[in-house]
């Protein structure tokens, strides 16, 4: 593990200083490989999928697991994705010029060596992998157990397509032991050799990355998102926009798990909303005055407040107001992503000064916390730390930065 | 200590949404109450020095720890700077719109507790507490012990000008102890309730709060600042720039510790750099290509490559050019901050590319390494991290960030 830890230090001194047109290259070329060596990619993962079977696997995490040739395809498609995005590195992001005559620039550099610890996906490997070479860096993957050959198949394939193109072989590095002791080393940084921690996978991955980590974790733990529907609101637009940041999809960060309807509108939008989510399939847990709506309404427990269901359940309740709204986000949310709905223009920006949290919408579905969405071409994951990378972490938030001086021989008085 | 911290919390949720106006009042406030109480503060300070003098405390130690009438006003017209500068909260930074409409904002906000941990200057309560509130940010600050009563006397003044404008009272905390227990406890982050840890002071101080911290930390431990000399540099400007980067103050982290000279270049250079610094009463410890130039040149060891010696000291070798220099930066280096001087604009864009440290500087002196000088009016210190501040620290380095997202009810598909 200490050998991977300076070899990925010494790949990201080149990759720092490997010009653009190269990066996009090499990315193409690992792109390539993954399909050159589909069939090799397939064959080890139908290995992983046939040891977890035997292992009494459930299905979901099976489904995880499991690469198709289109999902594999999907993967390489993502790749050449990334290699297209506008390259991060060497932007001046600001530039000033002091009384003295010196001019300054902040300009963006790659944050260095980035750990990702996964767990059943093999598509993280590509994923990950690419995103954080496209920003410059190099990169340690640790994919989970369950897909060791998987991702032993498709990082080989990559490396073969980056060498190709004349990139070091270590810029993406896959620990190759499933041996646990080796989490634990990347956690404590390999020597000062990893400046980041992205875990990527459930609850319980991310808590033992947070509390032992002892360099940067990009991270959410989890996303209590909240939908508020103001006095003020459109009544369908309540509607759409609740229906879809619950229901889309309930697996995912950005899905809505609390519902705060304010009661000087409740006439108008409790039944409505109460009867809509019921009649579509979902589960609603409520106070006493969203009980009243209909009987299929279970009483919420303070433990609700505070649930990420990921599921078709949601809790509501009646608040008093918006004060009262920010007040119930603030002591019970993630400070991840939640929105308000209003035609109220003067609510709205209240709402979105005062949550605090990486992502605050107005009129609009939580679901589009994601980079993708944001126009970020991709993403390794939100974080909902306050320090660098917050929100969505993309490209541009895999990279750090310095300042620039230049002179004409000023000194210092 | 966990009071302290809910508390902090629960201040920095309303200065996060505290106008630009109140903060300026509220600090221009507590400059005042400095001057109105110059003569508790001084007075206090009086019994700090004479318990300092009692217990043997040098006369270097003794002379920052001492306050006079100057120096007061000194702090209280710096609060009053701070006062001025442009609020950093609020600002967007980016906007976008999506095809779907969409509009979003990456806008700043404060990063909410910020726990300073210091040493003898009393005067870093002023300053420190002054910087952070600016950017909207509760503080807790962990003055020395030496410097007791003058930081409480300050710190009291602060909190009745703070008061009086309307603002929190627990905006600026002072640890109301000596037990060194405390500072475990902050960097322990007070149960969730310290988001960043600021230290403020010598080399075992630093270490120590980036080895048991638990929450993230701005500082360096050390400036290891190199100054090289390119065979294209001008004579004069080399002479001039070195001998300020070196000697105008030695004991200031931007302060240049070691001089690599371009072989190419030595026989223009090397004698008249070595000898000016030498005539000024600088020690110079060189490599044989040094020491051949006049026999005061004591022998360097490898020792002296990596120590930064905050004095009258330099260390000096010939490398054979550019990339030899950068290289000797890069494995000998603290990534603070380093110059190179030359005319040759192609080997300054290398060096100002190749070179990993927070600040790079061509053809001037590496004394610039400060926020005043930045143009930043003001610093909390000088971060070598990657992550988030890097460089000088000041107001807005003291902020985060969030995204809104604003809509006319847009789902996702």
């Amino acid at each position: 593990m200490a050998g991977i830890g300076s070899r990925a230090r010494a790949a990201a001194r080149i990759l720092a200083n490997t010009p653009a047109a190269a990066k996009e290259a090499g990315l193409k070329a690992a792109a390539g490989a993954i399909r050159a060596e589909a069939g090799e990619i397939l064959d080890a993962n139908a290995q992983d999928v046939a040891a977890a079977r035997a292992s009494g696997m459930g299905a979901s995490m099976l489904d995880r697991l499991t690469l198709t040739p289109e999902r594999l395809e999907a993967a390489a498609r993502g790749v050449e994705e990334i290699a297209e995005l506008p390259d991060p590195v060497g932007k001046v992001t600001e530039r000033w010029e002091r009384p003295n005559g010196l001019v300054l620039e902040r300009v963006r550099t790659p944050l260095g060596v980035v750990g990702v610890i996964y767990e059943s996906r093999p598509n993280v490997t590509a994923d990950a992998g690419g995103l954080c070479l496209k920003a410059g860096n190099a990169v340690i993957l640790r994919g989970g157990s369950d897909s060791f050959y998987s991702s032993r198949a498709i990082h080989a394939a990559m490396v073969r397509g980056l060498t190709a193109a004349g990139l070091p072989a270590d810029a993406i590095q896959l620990v190759p032991t499933r041996d646990r002791a080796a989490v634990g080393e990347m956690l404590a940084g390999l020597g000062g050799n990893v400046d980041v921690i992205v875990p990527r996978g459930g609850k319980s991955l991310v808590a033992r990355v947070q509390s032992e980590a002892r360099v940067p974790v990009f991270a959410h733990l989890e996303g209590l998102v909240h939908v508020y529907v103001d006095k003020g609101a459109d009544l369908d637009k309540a509607l759409t926009i609740v229906r879809n940041a619950k229901l889309r999809r309930t697996s995912i960060c950005g899905a809505a798990e609390t519902l705060l309807i304010d009661r000087a509108g409740a006439g108008t939008f409790l039944a409505p909303l109460v009867t809509m989510l019921l009649d579509a399939g979902c589960e609603v847990r409520g106070d006493a005055d969203v009980q009243a709506v209909d009987p299929r309404v279970l009483p919420a427990t303070e433990e609700d407040w505070r649930t990420e269901y990921l599921d078709a359940v949601i809790a509501a309740k009646v608040v008093d107001g918006l004060a009262a709204a920010i007040d119930h986000i603030e002591t019970h949310g993630s400070h991840h992503t939640d929105a308000i709905i209003t035609e109220d223009q003067a609510a709205a920006d209240t709402f979105l000064a005062e949550v605090d949290s990486a992502i605050v919408v107005h009129n609009a579905s939580t679901q589009f916390a994601d980079g993708g969405e944001f126009g970020f071409g991709g993403e390794i994951g939100i974080a909902t730390g306050r320090m660098h990378a917050r929100g969505p972490v993309g490209a541009e938030q895999l990279t750090s930065f310095k300042y620039r001086v230049r002179g004409t021989g000023q000194i210092r008085p």
